[in-house]
């Protein structure tokens, strides 16, 4: 693959830029960051510029086979606040990417879509891609349509996207501050003594997927050449409280607790049935919550 | 009532704001357009300005308890030529609206979605709401948007939608330029003397629903308080040959027809389970295919 990472610098961008080179691919980060200085860069082609910028992303383009797009400009948490923002930035932005790569006969995408909000409040567990979309975040209403979009280029012929919807990844390098990541969050309060921040009683269940298993799917998947829509879990829930325990474990000391009033744009439970990607991918995740935070606070104590 | 119909210039619009004075509703108007020519609009007070600008919309919603939404800057076929365009105006827009809304604590919405798009070719008909949607528009894309904005809005409790999704309402007044009305079409071609343009074989077929009938649901639905999302159709299927059979014996008359390619956008069939509606707003459609097309034909010779 010759594959342009767009968001790159990010926590799962920066992992999937380093695994695909790993496995032998030419890579190129497009991502309006200063490259983190906690990522090895040697023999990656990293590009500073924004994904809505049409010079950017043209020039990016060139010579690629495959785009993965990662880049988002909100997070569920925060996508509310400004719907309009949140449209023009990331759903206008993703229009104007697939028509670049139309341009140029382009027809390879990956989309990080989200597992998480897509679905709304799930009515069966766990929820099959074919569960119906009916998601309470702008963040997950602006991944709706750009999946939307991509089914219609399929559709006309115009692009061959493959759409992966992750659960919750967490692992080495995740941000505690994104507002995406518990476990991340939770490992920086423990190290700063702070109290855990529990938003509700703590039983809000997700489905949380080690970051290595998350770049393994993708790359097998984009390899597949395969077209279509695929959940990209564990396939096992997980609560608050049980990340906290796991956490507590692995560094051998105990967390003292805030509760903060449950948040509106929370779904209950998530967990997603990736059976789709087990049996189209020949994958399975390989590393369980228990290793996985283990390994995560690990990396924790040499940033 | 004291409705805001935003696109009430249009065809289904000023039909539907003549229906709720007509029923001793207060009417205003918001439309960019100069009022038409073919409207009595007395006791409606017709305001001209652009939903997607914030000035209108605010002086337009002064003393107003329920929105009608019905404007849109595309139609299916022309959408996919500029889907940024479509997302900024249509989408954004709505945004702006629903903002504004809330702002002043208005919760009473009907937004007119579009059965013929959102669920793209369906797997089952006649198809009911719980169809996935699977538009294959940047028309159905930005509807379906906007219905996932207004059912996260009513479960965080800020609004009270309702969405109709209309199949092919038709019925005097229609334009026979707007690219959405093939009844409007027909009988446009057949005065011209010009020939029917058929894209396809003429075997597409689709749900018609009398301009009268969909008024009347309409209104059912805006004062029964009820939120949710229903399809508005007739529940019948007729193919685009069907209504020239039907504007022929109107007429009296033959047509000739032009065929062109199938068009990459057209879903194959489209007829919309209107159960839903029947059943919650004690509403059917009163007017058959033929007595429609008849009226409308009449009223075509008394333009």
């Amino acid at each position: 693959m010759r594959a342009l990472v767009i968001g790159g610098n990010g926590f799962i961008g920066s992992h999937l830029a380093e695994g695909l080179r790993v496995r032998g691919h030419d890579v190129r980060v497009l991502d309006p960051g200063q490259a983190r200085a906690d990522v090895d860069w040697t023999g990656i082609d990293y590009r500073r510029g924004a994904y809505t910028d049409a010079a950017s992303i043209a020039d990016a383009l060139d010579d690629v086979d495959t785009v993965f797009h990662l880049a988002s400009t909100t997070v569920p948490a925060s996508s509310n606040r400004d719907p309009a923002y949140d449209v023009s930035s990331n759903l206008v932005g993703a229009l104007g990417l697939l028509s670049a790569m139309q341009a140029r006969g382009l027809r390879r995408i990956v989309f990080f879509s989200s597992g998480g909000t897509v679905y709304g409040d799930p009515e069966v567990l766990p929820v099959p891609e074919s569960h119906p979309l009916k998601p309470i975040s702008s963040y997950g209403i602006v991944k709706v349509a750009i999946e939307q979009y991509l089914s219609m280029y399929r559709h006309l012929g115009q692009l061959d996207p493959l759409v992966l919807r992750p659960s919750n990844p967490f692992g080495p390098r995740q941000s505690a501050a994104g507002g995406q990541g518990f476990v991340a969050a939770a490992i920086a309060r423990l190290h700063e003594g702070a109290p855990l921040q529990i938003w509700g009683d703590g039983e809000t269940v997700r489905d949380y997927i080690f970051i290595d298993d998350l770049v393994e799917l993708a790359i097998r998947a984009a390899a597949s050449g395969d077209c279509g829509i695929f959940n990209a879990g564990s396939g096992v829930g997980a609560s608050l409280n049980d990340i906290r325990a796991a956490i507590e474990r692995a560094a051998g000391r105990k967390m003292s607790v805030e509760h903060l009033p449950a948040r509106g744009f929370d779904v209950r439970r998530v967990v997603l049935d990736v059976s789709a990607a087990r049996e189209r991918f020949d994958w399975s995740p390989a590393i369980d919550l228990a290793d996985g935070i283990a390994r995560t606070w690990q990396a924790s104590l040499n940033p």
